[in-house]
């Protein structure tokens, strides 16, 4: 399993994933989820992927080697994010025709999702959810944040903060107690975490941080929050009964 | 979909559910998931359910039957509360062998489950969970609560804060917040919520609460709940970055 989590705000996007791959318990891998492709003044666009780890690298491989190969349409050359979402789901739909048919006769799931985000310039920030299947929903201002792979665990802290009015440094803190409560409650969910802010027309990724295992600052967080937590917690006016003591 | 959770205490039992069911989006209903076998100075034993309603409906109709014809076992009868649990296990099993054919043939899910705990005299209280196939596991020291239906969004707060030795009114009020948290991010989790308090030893129902849609207490805590993990959150340091603003 894995989590991914992605904000637009009014101010830009924060995009952040954890590195855990599995293929049962006794095969656990730590692999980077997040890709980024960049043109500085002209576009960056961030990819999350979740599911098979064969079939989001090779969506990935896929559009690079279409790159190389100079093919026109492409993640690069797509003059909207809503056109290089297409161009993703096209490139997922392709590489699940080639090799889904024999992950099924061995009863392997290939389903794989992606959280595509960024700006090209001449439009605002986007934000898409591109589903198993190759179609795709975009976030509002009423629908900010989307979540792939173990999701639910990390849902609450998400529906409580998050709106599209937060700063990048407030949405980057709720991103990371959101993974932080996933990878409390699922072991399948382990750091490395990729954590990435893009910041309105700046068409460049101003700020990335990879937190380790051992984080002096999610620590900190982690620690801060779980006394808070109690506190508040211990504040709460006690029950009163229908019957009884 | 439902939510149930129960809490093994060192002073007692705290069981509680919600009261939503469903069956497709235009069939939302409220029925009572908790149910309470009581023989006062003799044996406290409180049934959650969750899963097909008709199922989990029939194996309490099911006991009752048995009891009605003086069948010798039964949760009344069991001299503890692991052959109670078996009684239970083994009526979800005759329920599951008459019904689940039938709903098969509709490609009707006919699962269920259910958290069972109590107290018999001679033994300290026990809680169960009885899974869909009728074997079933018991709560430990290290393992004090469980939970059945939509369970994910209602996890991180019982991991943060329950342990086997907080008071029956500490674990309730955990409690009631993490079915607040079920209920937030899940709409098929729903008022009244039942909680029910039992007193180690007391071998009566003391503590019952019907919390209905609009409840003074539940507003209460869900509002200084909410507020509290605002301000902890809007205290916790800044992140600082690899590189950029």
């Amino acid at each position: 399993m894995t989590y991914c989590v992605a904000v637009k705000l009014d101010s830009g996007l924060v995009m952040a994933s954890d590195s855990r791959t599995h293929a049962g318990v006794d095969h656990v891998s730590s692999f980077r989820k997040m890709t980024v492709f960049e043109r500085a003044g002209e576009r960056v666009l961030v990819l999350l992927s979740s599911g098979n780890l064969a079939i989001t690298q090779g969506v990935v491989g896929f559009l690079e080697q279409r790159r190389r190969d100079g093919a026109p349409e492409g993640l690069m050359t797509a003059n909207s994010m809503f056109a290089a979402a297409s161009v993703l789901g096209d490139a997922l739909r392709q590489v699940q025709q080639r090799d889904a048919p024999y992950l099924a006769q061995s009863n392997i799931d290939s389903s794989a999702s992606f959280l595509f985000g960024g700006q090209i310039v001449g439009e605002p920030p986007r934000l898409f959810h591109i589903y198993a299947e190759g179609n795709f929903i975009e976030a509002t201002p009423e629908t900010p944040f989307f979540q792939i792979g173990e999701t639910k665990y990390a849902k609450p802290i998400l529906d409580r903060v998050i709106t599209s009015r937060l700063t990048l440094t407030e949405a980057a803190k709720c991103v990371l107690l959101s993974i932080d409560s996933a990878m409390r409650s699922n072991l399948s969910v382990g750091p490395p975490i990729d954590l990435l802010c893009y910041e309105r027309d700046a068409l460049s990724v101003g700020m990335h941080r990879r937190i380790a295992e051992s984080d002096g600052y999610l620590d900190a967080i982690r620690e801060q929050w779980g006394r808070g937590l109690l506190r508040v917690f211990a504040e709460l006016p006690d029950p009163y009964w229908e019957h009884g003591s």
